[in-house]
């Protein structure tokens, strides 16, 4: 029976863990604080409630248009009841479930769960600092790193970080701020975006990139600003902040361009890093960066019998790919040969509007030296969307010009992040353009949209 | 160039026109009310458009839970200012939009479009009778019946028809009652059971059958019996009405086992009939009943050039069964070869929860032979129905024991309409259940579910 210590027990950690004891092997998961890790404590789980709290706010101020003429003061008189606490309560509760339910099934596997902080002391050997301060040894045959990454704080705001909120504490703010500057305009930050100022915060975003999410598709991103200026969001972009000071509760921000933004507290959601120190390193002989470790991007091997998943190895810092890739290190690791596909990868922002991708994008694609068609279909046209009066987006698919093969697909509107699903399944298929307009949408759905833009 | 003509602008002959004139061919739609049909007129669109309304009241209605004390009188206050003169509108203006971009479809096409009643009076030939009382002769060389179905009114509903509502006339009701009668619990009666009772009526549902959606997997229709209940909907299951009368703008039902129920309103939701006694189908030589005409499955065919699609054929009573129909029918009519699967047609009930499904169901896939393979996954384990409270449901994957091959899905809960087509992509490219573990699917969404289910 092989014998494994599995380091992290974040979404990269756990399914390893899980993975392995199916696999028969002999599985010990050492977490410094809880099961889960920060995707399920301080990260998508918390940040999907509060977002679907906001979002039934949002529902009640439009609710009006329903109503009769005295509903506006109605519906503005109950959104102001809202309760910071009880909103927060209720992602506490999602979280406690939710972790509760991976410590089920952790402790159903047989997995012992440890809970201290690790280091290599050799390649077979780990150290464990408990809680209380004792110290345990554990020997193994192969070690699983998924120890995660944390925020990071760029200077100005390294000086003032215990001062300001990150992507995990701004949960635990003891109340909903006048005024809120998020300084970074990827993912989290259009997500806090939205979310806060559904909930009735006056928002600043700065983002030094051009423009929102620099990551994603040009469209989306201009789909998604304008949806977030039209709500009263104030976008700063193509700028950086250079200087930062606290004054009587408030946090000013000077800008590149000379402006200042002030607001009662600061979100720096300007991306995460790696920290190794703890780990020592030195002693398996693999060298680190603030991007982490540098490993075999298919079957996930950092050094002989050791692994490494999730945001430590820097393919890609989204919860799903860290779960797929500890499924297929602890695979690797116990003899069952498996390959991790990182271009397989669906990515998923759940703004209003919804953006979700998968496959390859058109730059990506025309870089392969493939000659992209696109296949578009706007919701204005779509029945349910219309009739639901959610018709903000588009669905685009890109398919291989010459073959007519699927290469990619990007979301925007109501139902992207699940939808998005459909194609990937499509993609794993190998379907092509005509394969993909066989497929009976029922009437009236979104995914119909899906359907139509192959149609085109 | 051929000459066809299209009887009937609904989900079947609008696609069938569209195709037709798509491969060259001059085409004639024939219709006596409205483009778009029933589904867009009065059914699919607006019955989504009165739902959604409904679905936005709950969210009002259940807010307090994240609000202060207060909360519980400021919501029902809200609630109390809904204007059903408004919901009607939303609801009209969404099928005009849809009707405008229909008509827009097919003036671009070149489809000649004429506002008249049509007739056989040979195999080629066409009688349509005007508005204004001219008559047109439409010479032909193929012609495609879509003329649909309309409600069904067996005794005793048959005596008061004109003063109960119907699943066309109920979206024109001048207020909503106090109390509605639903006489059927099949697609219809459950919807209309759903967004009435979260609009603040007092609903009660009568079905003949032992259960709500006697078509649909046992599981599923329990899962919304109790969700029904649960909401205050109060069910008379395998029961019928023998005797209805009217007093004082009140109908009273006599019910099979000796009880009465008396309400404001009755919608009759029993089921759709064919009435082609206005075509004169002896004309070309053609028998019909209640339930239609008899085509070849997979051409669509009725006789030599003559082709039949949507509710008149009796295949399938649903829109985009009809819509597929109607293009497989022009494509076979103008020689391009196309075949028709009727068991490729997802089925999408839009209650909460959501009820979808595709594929064979347990009991069609036990009748062909398969050793049949269960997948099932609870939304109460899933992080995105954790997180917004959306719990209720499952997710469950049929596949075939010995081969892996998936084989159909029922899908019950939030986004089970939209998530259906992940499996409906599945089914088309002929995946295993090995297969589709595979696939990433982005966390947290309800998706994952289906993803889960698998891996067990």
């Amino acid at each position: 029976m092989k014998n494994i210590v599995v380091i992290g027990g974040g979404p990269g950690g756990y399914p390893a863990a899980l993975k392995a004891a199916a696999l028969g092997a002999k599985v010990t998961l050492v977490e410094k604080n809880k099961v889960g890790g920060v995707c399920l404590n301080c990260g998508c789980i918390p940040s999907k409630s509060l977002l679907d709290a906001a979002h039934r706010f949002h529902t009640v101020k439009t609710i009006s248009s329903l109503c009769t003429e005295q509903a506006p003061a109605a519906a503005q008189a109950l959104f102001e009841l809202r309760d910071w606490k009880k909103i927060q309560a209720r992602q506490q509760a999602a979280t406690r479930k939710l972790t509760q339910g991976i410590s089920f099934l952790l402790k159903k596997a047989g997995v012992d769960v440890l809970a201290g902080e690790a280091s290599f002391k050799d390649e077979k050997t780990v150290l464990v600092k408990m809680a209380d301060g004792s110290e345990q040894t554990l020997q193994c045959d192969g070690i699983i790193l998924a120890s995660g990454s944390e925020a990071f704080f760029p200077p100005p705001f390294d000086q003032i970080k215990d001062k300001i909120y990150d992507n995990s504490t701004i949960f635990d703010m003891p109340a909903l701020p006048q005024t809120l500057t998020i300084v970074g305009g990827g993912v989290i930050g259009c997500e806090f975006a939205d979310l806060m100022s559904a909930l009735g915060v006056a928002v600043n975003v700065v983002e030094m990139q051009p423009r929102l999410l620099p990551l994603e598709d040009e469209n989306a991103a201009r789909a998604l600003t304008q949806a977030l200026s039209k709500r009263g969001v104030t976008l700063y972009t193509g700028i950086s902040a250079t200087q930062v000071r606290e004054a009587n509760g408030l946090f000013t921000l000077t800008l590149s361009d000379g402006r200042e933004v002030t607001s009662q507290a600061v979100l720096a959601a300007i991306g995460r890093t790696v920290d190794l120190s703890a780990l020592h390193m030195e002693n398996i002989g693999v060298e680190w960066t603030r991007k982490g470790v540098r490993v075999n991007p298919e079957t996930l091997q950092l050094k002989d019998h050791i692994y490494a998943v999730g945001d430590v190895n820097g393919l890609f810092q989204l919860a799903h790919a860290a779960t797929r890739q500890g499924e297929v290190a602890a695979s690797n690791l116990c003899g069952v040969p498996a390959v991790y596909h990182n271009e397989r990868v669906p990515r998923a922002i759940y703004t209003s509007p919804e953006v979700a991708s998968v496959g390859l994008t058109r730059a990506q694609a025309e870089e392969k030296g493939f000659t992209v068609k696109s296949h578009k279909s706007f919701l204005l046209a779509n029945g349910r969307a219309v009739a639901q009066e959610q018709t903000d987006g588009y669905y685009e698919l890109l398919s291989d010009a010459q073959t007519g093969k699927l290469l990619g697909a990007v979301l925007v509107g109501a139902n992207a992040t699940e939808l998005v699903h459909t194609v990937s399944v499509a993609l794993a298929a190998q379907m092509t353009v005509q394969d993909f307009k066989e497929i009976i949408f029922a009437h009236p759905t979104f995914a119909e949209s899906l359907g139509e833009a192959c149609a085109k």
